[in-house]
């Protein structure tokens, strides 16, 4: 089938090629001119306006959106609801908000478009082993676009099958989901990415664990100020972390994707001199950890997660120097300039 | 080569099954004679105790206990320090502390034996699928068994090949590794089983809110002692848990065994009924933490998915207590008798 | 002055009984006509409606709502923003999100009328001992309303003078403060209360590390599936934890209110029997945390204690149950009906 | 009564000060010379060496060894079990691990000695204040030197006695109490120490949100990698921090000792320029959340205050590092160079 895509990024391009792969034909679209030359070399059309892209569509239009989440999804999807006409499906597949959905959903519902919203994993790795779509909107809309999902998911070879399935393979062990009305998906996937950052820093936490095993063969230097590490002969272990990573990815509880990108980090730089330890976050884990507050269920552990990336950017400054001069005036304490 | 194995639990009994399969001979031995009888018929040879087990073996001989870690390890290792000879070789593939092996290598060592601590990843699956092995101990020592763990091991074929690894493939690869001197293994297993405990809570947490994403269908009683749910329109998603864990299955980032298993776990008993939800912990998830504070690293994920553990069998009661002492003290506020 | 006192529960009516003590004369109106009758008898006016209290009331009117937080409060805005005249004052003595303020505050100044909000903390004891004012709004309707907060609050001499301060005391010194525009007053109200939670349960946590101290004497079920005591002698502790909280209330660093009402209420019941442990939250906590969020500072402290009231509700349940199903998957456990 | 001081630090000086205030006689000795003579010229009398210290006084005796905890705690130990008498009485009144108790009241008890466990609470302000005082140890020995504790402890009048408590004031209300056996006084003080770990933190991350609410008037650049501020407008508050602390000593819940150290340090230093915010730990919060972990009690806000410790000491470097290729392998994203 035609699918228009809008927003050519790493994530927009890739999705094109692979669906192009299946046969569909595609009429695409950045703000960035160049960003299509290098899809149109490879069969997609290019349009210089969203106006010339949902022209180039034959109605009903599929029109998926790939910009960035927040006001550049609006934006777009403002535009959209001007351009498009009654009985199209504009599909965002982007990391917006759950709740902005429901307000765009609301704007293009007033002309007679629908909203999907898709959210989609895989990273620069999808191209080749397909998204992991999670979708919310009205059921039949789903049906209408469904043959892209297909396209883009990974299919069902991808993972072996779990016990109990068997026959004709659903959607969700395709690797597409329906997920529930207008927001389902992106509010999974923002749960998705709560424990994908989670899962990450449960590695991250213990690697630096097997890093500092070490430590009791370093000098130390304990005094009234500084907890003394009271069994050195404990931590004498000189541990080679990236053979580590790479044991577990065979034969261990913790095997998965995550771990075969960390076992092909520590390969190409074992001492990830390559980083500076300032940790991003875009928006989903701090989304999940209010969704779960909304929801007066605990997520220490999700939040936990979120917390150590706001501390790798030092903006705990100020609580810690709070501590710092309470422990002055209370014990007389200099800080110590070392650790 | 030939292998002496002592505890025959779910464990024990398939490391014997998967070494016989590449042809090592076995000689077996529990506590229990029953446990002895079905490895028996398979090919292995019994024992009717730790002394007929080492008499059945040829020197230099290696013995591979595997009984609940504390006193029971200690017990064996005791009484193969008096039972074996100089040159033999014990291998403990328990869940032992890294801390004991210190003590038990000492105890061996004073016979002229030498201990090799391995930290065996698996579960019931690693018959079939192979063990992940983590090893501690004198490196020549390591290679006189390296038969052994070649057979436990997944082999490389069990995952894809990492980015810059390529040719002869290193044992890590094959699912083993050496990774220091005596309790190097088990402390490199006592991490990855933090790191478990890590990735489940990060996994249960995100199903949990997944699983309350309705809640704003429920009647909710707001008053002056209870936080209303404020946006109640944003919670109104009855989203299928179990079809969720399995589309994750295929392309997303949090792809991963724990999750293959949790959507196992989900086809089975889709609310889960068949638990109570009384979480057990057996140990090294508390010693990872310690590890953690010893060696002064931050570990908050690690922590608190084993606080969850403890909090889920009611251990913080005289905390809670205490918190609705303090409001009834403070604000005269009576405890709500329902959430 | 005159006040108007909309709300007559715990909080309203000893309000309206503080501020009389210092002659100033209260208009007083409860949907509950009974509420009244008591402080009628003590002085005040009673009016049987908004209207009729706004009528009583000479003009530039400051009328005090102290109601539940959310529609019982925005009702009786919506109410005064049509019964009020330009020039008067509302202010907001509850426990109001800041956001909801901004939303007031528009309403109100439609007809000319201005909003404070007020952080009001004291609970039971702010009659006798006053309560501590934080208030945002304009720096002139602060200074019109002045005296009311100068009777509320608890005066400079509620506590020693701070080093380096001296001479005239300043509002803050005397327990209130305009902390900036509107919302500013409920959104420092907002992070005491966060705080609050944090405090409480570092006094909880540690005192259930105290009741527990006896854990070595009782009897250890040690296996496969559960951590042993390891140490079980440096668990023999049978502390008396009421005589504990009483001894830090003098001279050490974790005096404290909170700690002065934890030893009242381990006095009345040394073991807490009165209370099932169900804590509940009121709003502020979780505000607090989504400010950290929306800050991107780390609050693990205070959101680790916000998780533990959800917990004590049983909130966790599925993710509990899911851990359960996940240990059954991979090691074959059985759940265990004992701790 | 007599008392022999060993250690003469801060807090060493001080106990000796006090005392002598009460008439008792003390008997003075330090490693380096010159911090005995100022006490010697305050009365006390000097002593070049323990064994001098012993020899002026009078068996039995009481000896008060005020020196670093681990290492130095035990050689002086060591040298007193050796020059003591059989009756005599150590107490050891620094922040020793609980645990070492146990052995050196072995040492001791082998020569007839007995030894008490005393946490001292009070830092810099105690010589006026008094100290908070809880011991281990046997009861009739506590009773021999009761005098001293009575010196030390703040007398009853230092709080407000708890509702519920009048006549005579038992110890716990005096400010000293004797805990249980041996190693009681400082398990007591360790869980204090803890909780005020936690205490702190409450009220340092609360101020690091107040300090952060004008986020919303800085430029803020969203990105793709980057979750932007969604509700600007809602964190435009430019609030006076020191103000804020020293409002909420009056009348508050969160009022406490901690929190006038707080506002004096706010007072001398708005922006605590004077503070780099490394902060040090000095073992008893890590002792704490290990005894919270030995009895499986959860202390998820003692933990993420020892934590956040650590993190202001940037020892969570590699795991940070492990988050930023982890994201640079399944998204390539590049680490953003500013926050």
């Amino acid at each position: 089938m035609q699918l228009g895509m809008i927003g050519l990024g790493r994530m927009g391009a890739n999705l094109v090629r692979r669906v192009m792969r299946d046969g569909h034909r595609c009429v695409v679209y950045d703000r960035d001119p160049k960003a299509a030359d290098a899809l149109v070399a490879d069969g997609a059309t290019g349009a210089g306006s969203i106006k010339e892209l949902v022209a180039a569509l034959k109605a009903p239009r599929a029109v998926w959106v790939m910009v960035p989440a927040g006001q550049a999804t609006t934006a777009v999807i403002d535009e959209l609801a001007t351009t498009l006409d009654s009985g199209d499906i504009v599909i965002d597949g982007g990391n917006s908000y759950y709740r902005d959905d429901l307000l765009h959903a609301r704007t293009l519902a007033e002309r007679g478009i629908r909203l999907l919203d898709c959210g989609t994993s895989g990273g620069v790795w999808g191209l080749d082993a397909g998204y992991c779509l999670v979708i919310g909107g009205d059921a039949d809309a789903v049906a209408r676009v469904e043959p892209l999902f297909v396209s883009l998911a990974p299919g069902v070879q991808a993972a072996a099958r779990t016990p109990g399935r068997d026959g004709q393979a659903e959607p969700c062990e395709q690797g597409y989901l329906h997920c529930g009305p207008v927001g389902a998906g992106h509010f999974v996937k923002m749960v998705h990415n709560g424990i994908e950052y989670g899962m990450m820093a449960a590695l991250a936490e213990g690697l630096n664990v097997l890093h500092n095993a070490d430590i009791g063969t370093r000098t130390q230097d304990g005094d009234a100020e500084t907890a003394p590490l009271e069994h050195p002969e404990y931590y004498r272990y000189d541990l080679d972390v990236p053979r580590i990573a790479e044991v577990w990815r065979r034969g261990s509880v913790v095997r998965s994707w995550l771990l075969d990108l960390t076992a092909a980090a520590l390969r190409r730089s074992p001492d990830l001199e390559d980083f500076a330890g300032r940790v991003s976050d875009s928006g989903e884990g701090r989304w999940t950890t209010i969704a779960a507050i909304d929801e007066g269920v605990p997520a220490p552990v999700l939040t936990a997660a979120l917390y150590s990336r706001f501390a790798s950017r030092h903006l705990d400054e100020f609580a810690d120097k709070t501590l710092s001069a309470m422990r002055k005036q209370f014990g007389g304490h200099d800080e110590k300039t070392s650790i």
